[in-house]
């Protein structure tokens, strides 16, 4: 055993010789020593910068988290959380599948018990520039879109493997949610392209999966209301004048939808009838308050509101910390000191609507072409962006394709009880339900995306059975 | 104050005057002194038998429970469980809107902190006989229908304000869930034709409330199949089977449904895909494994499993203690000692299929046209009875009747959270989900249930606002 760990070590330090600045491969100037107010662990984080565009200035920030054990040997799974323009460091990372939540007064942190890095090694990019503290020197950079945000990332890949020439071999996991159903097939489409095109270095894509994702507006947007209707949200005459007012083969993503006066009309009032008090990520979970709980924290209150087992108002308390100077000195992060505070969702990027309206399912296609297994996932609270629209396209994916239904649609299991529903075509394409999760799995389900993810990284289906019998 | 209570009292002493055995208008021999286990309350419960076929030797059990403050002045509240066949002291009483819950090791009580005795007194019945405690010495009397129950509830409820005449000119509100759909209207119409013919007293009727009633079977049960598939607990291609294969107009309550092999073929698959583990009361709460639970409470363990904040064991530990003796003794319960166990549904009812197509809109249209309140209230997480079915049919009966819709479709509150979603015509008749509830409401959502049988009570509608504001 000892002996494994020395021989590992010392592979690791030839490595380092031929890397500019790191720790065993990897970046000293981007280790974490620790966060401000964070439990002690056994993994190492790291977190920094990645320049994309030297002369225009362009850098993206990233959070790393090493796994929990055998680091170098698990993969390496990229998050993107979507918007567009919303912070996958705020979000994924210290919201949802990462190993730290906020503490409830905003000035700490606390253990995430169902980390997806007991599993894999997790890393988080605040993409594109304009988002969290990825930045432009030139603000015209801010005025992007789906191209530009998936070449970018292709760059900042390119770098990171250069701090971290570890894991350029290791199981790359390209995952993401909501709007990176379009920056993750997006990107694996640019990776694809450069591994066809490389004489060297290949990216070893083992895996995609997306949750709730974006990717046919004519599927995904009467979704919505189908959703609402279905859960009891909108009465039967607004989702009958939906019906017949609009048409969704037009609706443009981008505001206003191009639609009838009808249909704008029936959509607004579903809106209303929705209202402001309803969480559309999470229709069952209760609110917070934002008015009283930022007024808390700044009072040094603890604001945690725990509804369904989940603290609703995390986001508050996580915007808190990241605004404290000492937390941003600790990532690394900032360092350009933007005129503006971190915020979840990007106030200074213009990000086109025109790119909403592309047709995702040829990159999906391409993705099981290549034999690389690919997951869409879908958490059943969502109305966002919901299952009813997410598992149509994947069916009708399988169809186009020819691909077999190689598992019927059927229950999944986590610890006795059914984590939600799933079908897999041609072996390689997966839909699967979490059963009471929101728009961000993880955050509505840790331990049941937990199961899932941890399916998803061996390789393996999700569990079709369970112990014991229920009845007696 | 303290001469008002002793009025009061004098006025209840010179009742039981009239009376052959009672407590200031109680009877003294129903009186329950205190159950097994129970904590110590403010308010009497009464429990025992109603004749209501001398010859034949049938009689109902009831559990009653005064309201926790100013019993008398407070409204009577009939609560009836559905099934049909199923115990209403089991269910309503002891796992729903009663004053206590079983506690985890099924020898004895906790406080329901939400009971609907805050705001009325409460009659549970077993009916009809069969069901529970209720028995007939003529055991053709176990083969049975709606009729001959709505028949024996109203000669019970002439019996039982013999023992308590304090309550005769009470406001009574009449109430229930699911095949109560079919009890509670068909009751509610037989004291409306005694109220008719009547020349002395009169049934006070103030209200009627079901709960994810039956209602009529041709739109509750495609609703089952759109829940479903709208929730994602079965596929497109079965769902689009269902609707192609079958013709709900011709399903029959009993089986076989009187349907093509097409679409016995796809509801079959249908159930196997949704599966056994899961609770289709509440498609989101976990199960309690009844092979663990039963023996762990004869080990006298604790066996409470707590899913999205409910005891889900909580039935098992119900049937633990109601089959305790000295709980039947404190309950004066199972006075003929019954040749069988309780149980929450009965097994020795042969209760007809037939009935359970009877279209029950008509009972509802004759209960408004009497302008008495009537409120269909939907725990949105019940697949069983869903929504789907009950809004509709709401909808359908106020166009018919050619009710205006006196509050649009749109959300109600509950203690700054969305309570659900509600609408209501001519100022009488209203529809109200409730969010995040089962199909026995007040069992998954206590607080929600609670608010929204006070406003019932108190004949106001649902809070439409709240406060604070969401927004910043």
């Amino acid at each position: 055993m000892a002996g494994s760990w020395r021989a590992a070590a010392l592979a690791v330090a030839m490595v380092c010789l031929v890397a500019s600045s790191c720790v065993l491969g990897f970046p000293e100037e981007d280790l974490v020593g620790r966060l401000p107010g964070q439990p002690v662990v056994g993994f190492r984080q790291f977190a920094g910068y990645v320049d994309v565009d030297v002369k225009a200035g362009r850098s993206l920030f990233y959070y790393f988290a090493e796994a929990q054990d055998h680091a170098v040997g698990r993969p390496l799974t990229l998050w993107l959380n979507g918007g567009p323009g919303c912070s996958s460091v705020g979000g994924g990372a210290f919201t949802e599948l990462g190993p730290f939540y906020p503490r409830g007064d905003g000035r700490g942190l606390r253990l995430n018990k169902k980390s997806w890095n007991k599993v894999s090694n997790l890393l988080f990019v605040e993409s594109p520039a304009g988002v969290g503290w990825s930045y432009s020197n030139t603000s015209s950079d801010y005025n992007t879109g789906d191209a530009r945000t998936a070449n970018d990332m292709y760059k900042f890949l390119l770098g990171w493997y250069k701090k971290f020439p570890e894991y350029r071999s290791s199981s790359l996991l390209l995952s993401g949610e909501s709007y990176a159903g379009h920056y993750i097939p997006q990107l694996t489409d640019v990776l694809l392209t450069h591994n066809e095109k490389s004489k060297g270095f290949k990216f070893n894509i083992k895996g995609v999966a997306i949750g709730n994702p974006l990717l046919k507006l004519d599927r995904d947007v009467p979704a919505t209301y189908e959703y609402f209707w279905s859960h009891g949200m909108i009465s039967d005459e607004i989702f009958l004048a939906i019906n017949k007012g609009c048409d969704f083969e037009d609706y443009t993503f981008g505001s206003p939808h191009n639609e009838s006066k009808s249909c704008n009309d029936a959509i607004a009032e579903a809106n209303s009838i929705v209202g402001q008090y309803v969480n559309n990520y999470d229709v069952i979970l209760d609110v917070c308050y934002p008015s009283i709980v930022m007024q808390e924290l700044r009072l040094r209150k603890y604001v945690t509101k725990i509804s369904l087992g989940v603290d609703v108002c995390m986001s508050y308390e996580r915007y808190f910390y990241f605004n404290l100077p000492e937390v941003q000195h600790a990532l690394h992060a900032n360092r350009t000191h933007l005129p503006y505070g971190w915020g979840m969702c990007s106030d200074v990027l213009n990000y086109t609507d025109k790119d909403g309206n592309i047709n995702i399912l040829p990159l999906l296609r391409r993705i099981v072409e290549h034999k690389i297994p690919l997951w869409i996932f879908s958490g059943d609270q969502d109305s966002v962006v919901p299952l009813l629209g997410s598992r149509t396209l994947v069916r009708e994916l399988a169809h186009d394709m020819g691909l077999p239904v190689t598992v019927p649609y059927s229950t999944w299991f986590r610890k006795g009880q059914v984590g939600g529903w799933t079908t897999e075509y041609g072996n390689l394409l997966t839909f699967a339900t979490v059963r009471g999760a929101s728009h961000m799995v993880p955050f509505a389900q840790p331990d049941r995306a937990l199961g899932l993810f941890r399916s998803f990284v061996l390789g393996q289906r999700l569990p079709n059975t369970t112990y014991p019998p229920i009845g007696d």
